[in-house]
C-alpha cells in the first residue's frame, strides 16, 4: 500500500509499505478515505523542525474499519471512522478530564507507540490504530461522500479551530477577532459563531480567505497588522478591544498581535503551535489581566460535540480544502501549501 | 497630619505633611481608621523596585468620609468606606467590564492623577480620594472595631487572593494547590475554600504560616518545593496533579512550581506581581493545555462580593496581620516583613 514518508526537508513521497495489520488486542486497522496535510506538517517540510530520521507523516484521516482486535468493543468492521490527530487511550486521568492529548499512554501518527511499534502516519492508505476505542470515533452510519471533507476537518482544524474558542470564552454576546487566517483561523471563525459570538473580526490579507471568512460568518475583516491592526480592532470595539482573540499561527508576532488586541480583563485562546521565541510577556498580561487558555486541542474530546452539527450541515469547514490531490501525488500537495496557492490539501488514496 | 514617604531604598518615614483637602468635585477626602503594608511595597523598600524621587507610599486602608466634592452621588459624610488598592472612574468601559485595574481614567495611590493632581499613599492619616463613588464602597453601617482588620483585607489581600482562585476557576468539586503562603497566598486558601474547592494543599515551610492556613482551611501542607513539591503534589492527585493552581508569589520559581504542579488541561491563577525572569513557558503551557489568568486583582469588582461575609463572620481574612503598629513606627512596620517576622503589619493613625 501507498504511505507518505518524510526523507528530509523537502523531501516527502508516497512510497509502498507493507500493509498494516492488528498486532495488539485493542488495535483496529482502517481504510483511509480521506486524509489531508496539515499547516504543522510543513516545519519539517521546511527543514525548520528537523527530520532525524525517515518516518512516516500525517496525522488526520477518516475510514472505514476493516478490522479489530480482540479486545475492541466500540467500534465494528465496516464501521466509518473519525481519527483524532493524537492516540489516546480513553482510560486514564488525563482522557477522563478530556485532555486527551495528554494521555498517559499515547502515541503520535507517525512515530513509534510506548511499547516501540510503529504508529502509521496519516497521510497513507491503510492505518493500525492503537487503543481503536480510546482514538476513534465512528459515525452510525455511513455518510455521503460531499460530508467527507467536513468530517476530515475533526481530526485536526475544525477541533482546533474550536478549541481556540472554547479556550478564548468565546459565547453569546461575547466579541472576537481572529489571528489567522489559515486552516485553523478559518475553522475559528466557524466555531465562534456556532458559539453564539455577538461579531467577529477576521485579522486577513488574502482574498481567497477573506471571503471564506466572510462566508463562515466574519463580520469584519481587517487587513492591517501590527500597531495598525492593534488600533484597528480597538477602534471596532469601544475603544480598548474585543472579549476574546482565538490566535491560530504560533509565531511571536502573532501571539503579540492577540495579546495587544484583546481588551482588559479579556482571553485569548492559542491553538497556534509555537515557533521559536514565543515565550509570552508575563507583565504585559499581568498588568491588564490578559487570560491565556489553549494549547494542543483534545480533538477526541470535541468530535462528539461537533459531529452532529456536520452530519446535519449546520457546518460546512470542509470548504477550507481548495485542493484535492490523489495521494500519489501527496509531494504536489505539499509543495502547493508550502507556496500558499492552497489554502489546505485533501488527500484520496 | 501623618504620611508615610518613601525616599529610597529602606528609607521610609511618617512624615507632618499638610491636610489634603477636596480638590475636584467627584474627590471626597477619608479620615483613615486602619492601614496597612503590602508585600509589594517591599520592593521599593529594598531597593529591588527604584524610587526616583521621594513619594507617598501605601494603597490599602479603610476609613470614615470627612468631606464630599459636590459630584459625589453615593457616599456620605461620616460612611464608613473600604478603598482597593487603585483609584477608578467606575464609568469607563474597563471600569463597566468589571476590570477597573485597567480604568481609562485611573490612577495609583501616591502617584499623581491624569491631571497632575498629587494622590496621597494609603499609609497616612487622612487621604483625598479621586473619583469617590468610582473607587470606595461604602458599608451601611458602622462596623465594630473587631472587623476592621477583616474589612481591611478587602482592599487588597483578600480580594486578590480570591482573584486567584476566580481566574484558576476554583470552585465547587475542584482541588486546588497554592503555590506562597503570604498573606495573599493565604486569603487564596480562604477563598479557594469559600467557592467550595474539595481539597486545598498549601506549600509552606513556616510553621505559623502552615498553621493559619490550615485554620483558613488547607487540608494539607506540602514542605517540599521544585522537582520534590512537583512530584509530592502529583502523587496527591491521581499523579497528574490538582485541578487548579494559585500562584501567589511572583518570581520564576514559583510560575515554575505552580506550572509543573497543575493537572494537563488545567488553570494557574496568578497574582503574584511578576519580578525579572518570569516570562511564561508556552511550549510547556501548549503541549499540556495548561491555562493561564489573572493579573492584578479589580478588588473594586469583588469588594461587594465578599464584604457581606466579612460582615457575618463567615471568613475572618484579617487573622494575616500578625503585627499592629502607630502609624508613626511605619518604619518598624516595614523591617518587621522585610525580616519576615511579620506576615502582614496594621497600621493605626
Amino acid at each position: 500500500m501507498l504511505a507518505t514518508l518524510i526523507h528530509g526537508p523537502r523531501d516527502i513521497r508516497a512510497t509502498e509499505v507493507a500493509d498494516p495489520r492488528v498486532e495488539k488486542p485493542t488495535d483496529a486497522v482502517v481504510r483511509v478515505v480521506a486524509s489531508c496535510i496539515c499547516g504543522s506538517d510543513l516545519w519539517p517540510y521546511r527543514g525548520v523542525q528537523e527530520t532525524k530520521k525517515t518516518h512516516p507523516i500525517g496525522h488526520e484521516f477518516v475510514g472505514v474499519v476493516e478490522e479489530v482486535g480482540d479486545e475492541v468493543r466500540d467500534l465494528r468492521v465496516g464501521q466509518f471512522v473519525i481519527a483524532p490527530f493524537v492516540v489516546s487511550d480513553g482510560t486514564c486521568v488525563n482522557c477522563r478530564n478530556g485532555v486527551q492529548t495528554s494521555c498517559l499512554h499515547g502515541a503520535s501518527w507517525g512515530a513509534d507507540d510506548q511499547d516501540g511499534l510503529a504508529v502509521p502516519g496519516g497521510q497513507s492508505a491503510r492505518i493500525r490504530v492503537p487503543w481503536a476505542d480510546g482514538t476513534l470515533v465512528g459515525t452510525d452510519e455511513m455518510p455521503p461522500d460531499a460530508l467527507i471533507p467536513s468530517l476530515l476537518t475533526l481530526s485536526d482544524v475544525m477541533s482546533t479551530g474550536h478549541h481556540a474558542a472554547v479556550s478564548a470564552g468565546v459565547g453569546p454576546g461575547r466579541t472576537v477577532a481572529v489571528v489567522g487566517d489559515g486552516a485553523v483561523g478559518l475553522c475559528g471563525v466557524l466555531a465562534a459563531k456556532r458559539l453564539g459570538a455577538e461579531r467577529v473580526v477576521l485579522f486577513s490579507r488574502h482574498p481567497d480567505r477573506q471571503a471564506l471568512g466572510r462566508e463562515f460568518g466574519a463580520d469584519t475583516v481587517l487587513e492591517e497588522r501590527g500597531d495598525a491592526g492593534v488600533e484597528a480592532v480597538h477602534a471596532l470595539f469601544d475603544g480598548v478591544g474585543p472579549d476574546c482573540v482565538l490566535e491560530c499561527v504560533g509565531t511571536k508576532e502573532s501571539m503579540d498581535q492577540a495579546l495587544r488586541s484583546v481588551r482588559p480583563g479579556g482571553h485569548v485562546g492559542y491553538v497556534g503551535v509555537p515557533s521559536g521565541g514565543a515565550e509570552l510577556p508575563i507583565r504585559l498580561m499581568f498588568g491588564g489581566n490578559i487570560n491565556v487558555a489553549g494549547g494542543v486541542a483534545p480533538a477526541r474530546a470535541y468530535i462528539p460535540e461537533l459531529l452532529p452539527d456536520v452530519l446535519s450541515g449546520a457546518i460546512d469547514p470542509g470548504r477550507v480544502f481548495d485542493l484535492t490531490l490523489p495521494l500519489a501525488e501527496v509531494a504536489d500537495g505539499y509543495t502547493a501549501m508550502d507556496e500558499r496557492r492552497a489554502i489546505k490539501v485533501l488527500l484520496q488514496p
